[in-house]
Parts: structure tokens; sequence; C-alpha cells
């Protein structure tokens, strides 16, 4: 899915974005026209895309994309649609040019744009509490409940028969029928992304949504962040107990339970029927298979195959780790 | 303590209670009146009740309910005059039967019966700050202080001298004399239990409330959940750091001392004095005796007896663990 | 620094100080005036002071105060210009001391000195949300933001150019310039520091206050408490991620990174440019130094000396962390 919700300020000329990066081969630059700053997989034809690790291959041999901001090492993987733009640092270079696509992203300023919601002409029936706010392009279904000193911030679609809590805030985000957010949670802020820098950090652009499944319910006090170049996902009937922490860029599946104060540090992908103890942490950019149980304060750093149980930290197979405690 | 605050629409007959769940001796319903479902040890005659762990042989076996829901492989357990009925999934039929006699406790949308305080008649001589809202069927004791944004939903009974922070949310709660909460908590929400279900997971009803002793601090940003089919307690001069979770059903005693980010699965039961570090997490359905310490991090899996001190993931006697990780 | 909110009610003549506190050498009592309570290193001439572990030897050799509250073991480490005086319990001794210095410290109940913002004459332009709370003795500098709900209580200095986000509570804090506080934290409340005692523990008076050094981040839901005898501090360029927790007297350099679910126990100092991942915990009293980088999930329980990379819990070098665990 795309971010229905960043107005993006293309189409730039490639020669243009590149105005103030320095890059290795600049004789590639040319006056075409770039539509949009995309991940490998989602790119099309005259969008950029950017590719700085051999993990992401399969994506970048099949990638649509005209230009890719990439490591000399990483030219040999691209398809030869695709002209490869070599930079010192992918990530900043990618950063720099997304935001001059998608200004708009890097302010997580809170949102002045709200007004409450008595003073606003709602198109469906719904019932809500005191003080509640609503920003800039937002939907809220029928039959909603949306309780007191909740925040929905700019850039908001809530499905039908949701309800969400009390002292809940919400931007960026889309929400299906029949979810349940509970009170305290913070929804579709930007992840924890920068690059480090000795006397002011650089910000990163967070373009991506968060996303929420039907049947699905967040716990009380949790925290989920959008994406940056892609979204963050909860699938259907997916559960999270309280003061949860997704960060941005994960996706879980459908039908997942994860218990309180788990931790995700970003960017991995969770199949369907996952079960996750409480307190367990999982490292970024993993990917875990369906039907996995990991047990509780379990610390999960490497990719786990569909249908494994683990525990410990860090993971192993949870007869190994009962095993090696007796 | 049983719970003060959801009606019971009962009685029911037996026969009607189990219309439309399958049981195996279906030869033992008639038109006996059901009073109440209550747990194994705080049934009385007329009431049903339910077993299915052999770990609650104990209780079961002296239980004073007139009808047990339970499994075939457990019916010797039970008193001759506890009629057993035998099903195939204790937990759900039990869920099924409590949503009927307590159909209120099944929802947990925000409290849309709150009222702004200035505009309630109150008893006591309380202090409150802006934005305070008060639900239906809440008692404030004498002196109270109750902080900014704050909602006291329905059904909570607060002692004198207690000092509610700002920006907290508090429903089917009980809290005693000279008690703290601080900012940011939310406490008596359903717990985290239901049955997973492929399409749309089915919510168990929580029929318990919290209780909080007197003399007893909850630190910012905890959460409290109230009980499933028994409450949730927090003894007396008991301290809860910043962001500690207490699932559903857990009993700490008297005097405990529980560091900031500890959390707890569930249904475990704590002595009195006892101490636990920063972030460690007490799996589900465990006994932690008294004067026991656990340290920092620890995860712990297994009963404590009285005067221990653990340390580890899985937690294990301090001494072992110092010496096993000089 | 000192803190500039809490109104020192001294001088006190050094008998008075302790009139109910059973001391050792009570000969050494006198009319001398002493003018403030404070630690080893930061005491002047005419101060008191307080010394109860070998462990600040240093700092005691050296102290400028005229008096130290101590035990008689320590006595020997202090100088002749420093008048020891023994008692059973240094810690209970110098609360009950400091209580009558500062006796507004140990008030942490909501400020009912606020008001609506809008009621307020601001000196400088700042853009605010819905129902923001500012209390007494509270600046705020120039293009500042506050988000929706927030409450800034009484004692707080905010920098220019600073976006502070909705439901937050601030109290006691100084803040420099181009500070981002993300939505729902709560910092500046009392640290989780009393003496156990059976009935009712008593409160540790926390004189000290939260400071945040300019161009840091605090992420969503994050805690951070003051300090008690000396402050809590965040670096400049320190980012915080959601849902941390820095307990009282914790002193983080410049450049640190701390993600998600970080639990800090109390009084330890960390380095410049230290990086910590998800979930860690950091117990209490230790010191981290710069160029640090411990993993996630890490227990952290002993001093850690500059530019090392640790994981694990106890944590351990990184390469033998990963080298045991393969």
């Amino acid at each position: 899915m795309n971010n229905p919700f960043f107005k993006n300020h293309g189409p730039f000329k490639i020669k243009e974005l590149f105005n103030d990066i320095n890059i290795h081969n600049s004789n590639i630059l040319s006056n075409d026209n770039i539509l949009d700053v995309r991940d490998l997989a989602t790119s099309n034809k005259d969008d950029l895309t950017f590719f700085n690790s051999k993990k992401y291959q399969k994506d970048a041999s099949s990638t649509r994309a005209s230009y890719c901001v990439t490591l000399k090492s990483l030219i040999e993987y691209l398809p030869k649609s695709c002209k490869a733009i070599c930079v010192d640092n992918v990530l900043l270079s990618i950063a720099q040019i997304t935001s001059k696509f998608y200004p708009e992203s890097i302010n997580d300023d809170f949102d002045n744009t709200v007004r409450e919601i008595n003073k606003i002409k709602l198109e469906n029936t719904i019932q809500y509490g005191h003080n509640v706010l609503v920003g800039k392009n937002v939907k809220i279904g029928n039959n909603c409940l949306i309780g007191h000193n909740t925040i929905i911030e700019k850039n908001v679609i809530i499905g039908a028969n949701c309800s969400i809590g009390s002292n809940v805030i919400i931007r960026n985000t889309i929400i299906e029928n029949n979810v349940s957010i509970l009170d305290g949670c913070i929804i579709g802020k930007k992840g924890f992304g920068f690059f480090p820098n000795n006397q002011k950090n650089l910000r990163y652009p967070h373009i991506g949504i968060v996303y929420i499944g039907k049947n699905s319910e967040i716990g009380s006090g949790t925290t989920i962040d959008r994406g940056s170049m892609s979204n963050t996902i909860i699938g259907q009937n997916t559960f999270l107990d309280n003061q949860v922490h997704i960060a941005h860029n994960n996706k879980i599946g459908n039908n997942c339970i994860i218990a309180g104060q788990v931790g995700f540090a970003g960017s991995s992908i969770l199949g369907n029927n996952v079960m996750i103890g409480g307190q367990a942490g999982i490292s970024g950019h993993l990917k875990i298979g369906n039907n996995v149980q990991i047990g509780g304060g379990s610390g999960v750093i490497k990719d786990i195959p569909d249908n494994s149980k683990v525990m410990g930290y860090p993971s192993k197979d949870l007869r190994k780790f009962l095993k090696d405690n007796k």
C-alpha cells in the first residue's frame, strides 16, 4: 500500500535531486524526471529506489525502478533497466532525497489543525467522550466510540465499529473495522530513525503509515511507530497486550498474540499465528515464520522458521532451553 | 471479596446455562437454580464453579459449589456434594456462562456515564484539578487529591487521603486509605484474556476488580488489569515503580517493593516483603513466598519458596547465578 | 548545578537538626549554623554532607563541608576541616534533615497552581494546543510548541525552539534549546526512593531536578524521575526512544542513543556516545564509559570501561557473548 497521506512534491529532475550529494558516477545524472522515491519492491518505472545491503539482493534484482542509490559493490545485482547511482552513504542520501519529495513527513510536532469533535460535521454516527480533538484529513467509520481526551490527529482513517479508549493519540494511521485501541496508546508517530551526528542528529523522514487490520486489539499504553520507507503493519485479529512497543517498519501477521511489554526493534516481519510471551524482544530486520511461539523474556536475534517454539536470550529451541536450564 | 460492581443477572436454571454448550453427561442437567458462578475456593451452595487443572486439586476437593464444569479426568477430585458437568473446553464453557451472569463485565469501552467533577455533588472534601471526569457508582474519600485530566470511570471506591495524579484512568477498582497513584496510570481494565479464534478472538469476561491496600504507591505509567474470575490485588504498603505491568488475577502481598518496568503475566501469588528488581518478569500461575528477593532482569518461571534470593533467566539461586557468571 | 527550584528553609543550628536523631558522638553538636545539605562533591563551608559507603571515599577526602553524617568506620576518610557526626543509618538521618531544609521537595501531589495557558501572560511566542496547563515558576522559550492536554507543572524552564508533544507532564525540570519531548512523557517526578518500613514506608525527599541538554529527544511514553540529592541529567544531542525509564540521579552523557524500553535503576553515570539496544537494563550506581555499545536485552550489573561492546545478562564482552551462544 502506498502512503495516502503525505503529498508527493515531485517530480524532480534526477540532476536536481543530487545537487548537494556527492556521487561517484556523476555522468549518470540527466534531466530525467523522477516521479517518486520508494523501496526496491514497490518502485515503478521513473521512480528512484535504494539498495544498501546484500540482504535485499533478491528484491534488487527484480526492481522496476529506473534509478537506484547504492554502493559500488552492489551494482552488479541491479537489473539493466535500473541505473545505479553510487554514493558513500546510501541511507543518508535517500533520506535527503525523501525529504525533498515529502517535506511534511519530517514534522512530528503536535497537530495544530485539530478541532473539538463537537464542532465538526461528522458523516457517521459516532459516540465520543469529553475533550476529543480531531485533525484534518480524518475519517471515522459508523458506530465508532472515541474516549475522553483522545486526539485523532491529521491523516487517520478509522473503520466501522471501532472502540478507541481515552487519552489515545493517533496520526498517519489506517484502522480497519472492529478494532479496539485501549487507553493511553500512541500510534503513528515517527520511528526512532536518524543519522547520528556529533552536534545534532539528522532526522530520517518517515513517509510510511501504521496499518491495523480488522478485529485487532491494541493494549493500554502501547506505542506503534509509523514506517520510514514502508509501512508498519498489524495484521487482522492480532491482539497486543499493554505496554507493547512496535517500532517502525515492523510487519506483524494475522491472528498473532503478543503479551505485555514485548518490544520490536524495527523492520522485522512476523508470519501468522505467532505467539510472543511477555517482555520478549525482537531485534531488527528479522523474519519470524508462521505459527512460531516465542517464550516470555526471550531475546530474538536470528530469523525463526515456521512452526518453531523458542525461548531464551538469545532465543533457541524451547526444548534445548528447558534442558540447558534444568 | 466478591465483586461489588457487576450486577449478577442470575439465578439461571442449570439447564438453561448449558443450552448451547456441548456436555458429555447431559443427564446431570436439571431445573436447579444456580445463583452465581465463582472459582473453586469462593463458591457456595447453589453456585457453579469450574476446575480445569490438577494444580487446583486441593481447592476442588473442598469446594462448596453445587455444580462444577470440568474434564472427565478430574471428576474424581470433586466432593460428593458437587455435581460434575463434563465439557470439552472448561474455560470456554465457563466464559460463555459467566457472560450470561455478568454481561456488563464484557464491555470495556470508554465510560460514557462520566460527568465533569464540578457538576457532581461530592460528599467529601476533595481537591481536584482541571478536566476531571467521574463516572457512576464512584465514591471518593475525604481529603483526596485528584489531578488534571484524570478519569475516575464507573465502579470505583477510593478511601481517604489518597493522592491520584494527572492523566490517570481508573475503573472497577477499590483503593484503600493513603494510597498514591502517580501520573498516567491505567487501572482496572480487563486483562489480556481471550480464546484465540482464527477469524475473531472470543473475549473472556472479567468479573474481578483491582484492589489496592492502604498506604501503597503506584508509579507513573503503570497498568494494572482487573481479574477475570477472581480479583487483582496489591497488598498494603506495597510500592510499585514506573511502567510496571500487573496483569489480571495477580495477588501481591504487603510491604512489597517492585521496581521499574517489572511485568507479571497473570494469576501469580506473591507473599509479603517481596522485593523485585527492575525489568524482572514473573510468569503466570506461580507462587512466590514471603521475603523473596528477585534480582533485576530476572525471568521467573517456577515457584519460589519463602526467604529465597534469586536472579537470572530463568531465575535460580542468587549465589549460583553470581558464581555461574563470574 | 544547584537546584534552583526548592526553597532552602535554612540555616539551622546543627544541634537543632539532630534533635530527634540518635547520634554516637553528641558532644560534636554545637550552635553552629548549617546553611545547606548537599552531597560530598558539591558541599561548601558551613554545609552538612553525608558519606555512607567506601565507594565515595575519594569525594569524601576532598569535601569542603563543615559537617558530615557518616558511619564510625568511615570517619578516617574525611578531611580535618569536616566534623563527622556518627549515626546508625546515614541515609535515613540525611533524609530527615533534608526534609527540614526542603519541605516542599516531599510533595509530589498534582500541581494545583496551574492555570490554563491562554489565561497567562506569556513573554515569548509560543504555539500551544487545547487544554494546556502551566504552573507557577515556569519559563517557556521563544518558538516553543506545547501539545494538547500537556501540563507544565511548577518549576520548569524550557529553552527556545522546543517541541513538546501532547499529554506530557513536566515538573522540576530544566530543558535546553531545540529539545523534542514526544507524547505521553512524564518528567521530573520524585524517584522510587524511600525507606522500607513495615507499616508505612518513609519517603525520601527528592531535591534534585531533571536537566535535559540541547538538541536532545525524548521518545513517547518515557518517564524520567528527578534526582534525590543530585540531579538526573540527559546530555545534549542524546536521543531516547519510546517507553524508556530513567530513574533518579542517572547522569547520561552527550550524543547517546538509547532504544525502546531501556531501563535505568538509578544513580549510574554514562559517558558520551553510548549506544544502548532495546530493553537493556542498567543497574544502579554504575559507571559506563565513553563510546560504549550495549546490546539489546542486556543486563548491565558492572562498570564498563570506555570503548567496550557488551551484550548478555549479565552483560559481557560482545564477542564472548556471541561465541558462547553460537
